[in-house]
């Protein structure tokens, strides 16, 4: 079976449950809190030198890591990832946007926020993220206001990919019913059979 | 003729300039300065909303953004990527690595350093950059120490992705000498028939 190590309350470890339950495989999970420095042990360093979760282990023994890279992977010859050419290049140009230009400020602002409580520490930070969190969700916006799904081959990776952090924006301070298109096709992708949502903050 | 928008002197574009000459395609080159607002003007907003260099505009008009989608994108079909499968996997953890845990240490320490010279005003950002930046190489050195590329299908988009940054970091405050198996792996892939490098600054 393959076990997955995250953290219940990650947007990048969700990505991994989700692609996992959606091609309809079992796993288990590895509670793994990365706050409390679970990821930085020896073992877990073991398995993964670069200290973050999410990882799968699969069934010979195999460890993948990046969440990106995982979503590709378990999505492979599935509707999840088009066949190469054009239309999978798509998908990959969101999965790299997710990464780069919406995750490192709307799921920090999350984190800051919501899990660390510590807004007034990272204040400057949280300036940049709630500027660049807020340019992401205006080049999502721009795709979503006039399509269904951010590429033309359906749902696939890339929706999966930036729902993780954009469902749960809210909790990073950002007001998603500035972003229609955005707020519209959130509750068309957690409305398809086998989505689930992270879990709120107490 | 395909036509790529990049700046001369960033990594992420030079990715793009080194995959099409490596699968021996002739492109022509539109220098846009990201440092002078050349990315924002309408115009290139039109082309990509992200507002950021490179693109690839292909024959038939369709714009490729992502530096990391573009490099699998010409690379489909080639031995620079393997097919599907974990082979193919390895080598997305990298890309996805270096656009997470790399380049937005290492390219901006050399952004900063070396090119807006502007060391003392972004003093609290660097030392985050040399923190997260020695911790990238030291995860690239752990797989170069004892193998020649980094994924075992030979010289592959994973390398071409990790060498743009890697082979400067010098401009970004980084000693690559610290890093013998990184060092090794940087000569090697430049020794590679029609692999160029970056600039250096003046």
């Amino acid at each position: 079976m393959i076990t997955v190590y995250g953290m219940a309350i990650s947007g990048n470890c969700w990505k991994v449950a989700a692609i996992l339950q959606l091609t309809g495989r079992t796993f288990a999970w590895i509670e793994t809190d990365s706050n409390s420095g679970a990821t930085r042990t020896p073992e877990f360093l073991a398995l993964n030198p670069n200290g973050k979760v999410p990882i799968a282990v699969l069934e010979d023994g195999a460890v993948i890591t990046e969440s990106g890279a995982m979503l590709a992977h378990f999505a492979e010859g599935t509707p999840w990832l088009p066949a190469p050419g054009l239309a999978r290049t798509r998908v990959f140009e969101w999965l790299f946007f997710e990464q780069y230009s919406h995750e490192p400020y709307i799921a920090v602002a999350r984190n800051i926020i919501t899990y660390l409580k510590q807004a007034d520490r990272f204040a400057e930070r949280l300036t940049q993220c709630r500027e660049r969190g807020a340019q992401a969700l205006a080049v999502m916006e721009r795709r979503l206001a006039a399509h269904d799904w951010l590429t033309d081959a359906g749902p696939t990776i890339a929706d999966l990919a930036l729902f993780a952090y954009t469902h749960v924006a809210d909790e990073g301070g950002f007001r998603l019913a500035d972003y229609p298109g955005v707020a519209a096709w959130v509750a068309r992708l957690a409305a398809l059979p086998g989505v689930t949502t992270l879990p709120r903050a107490a």
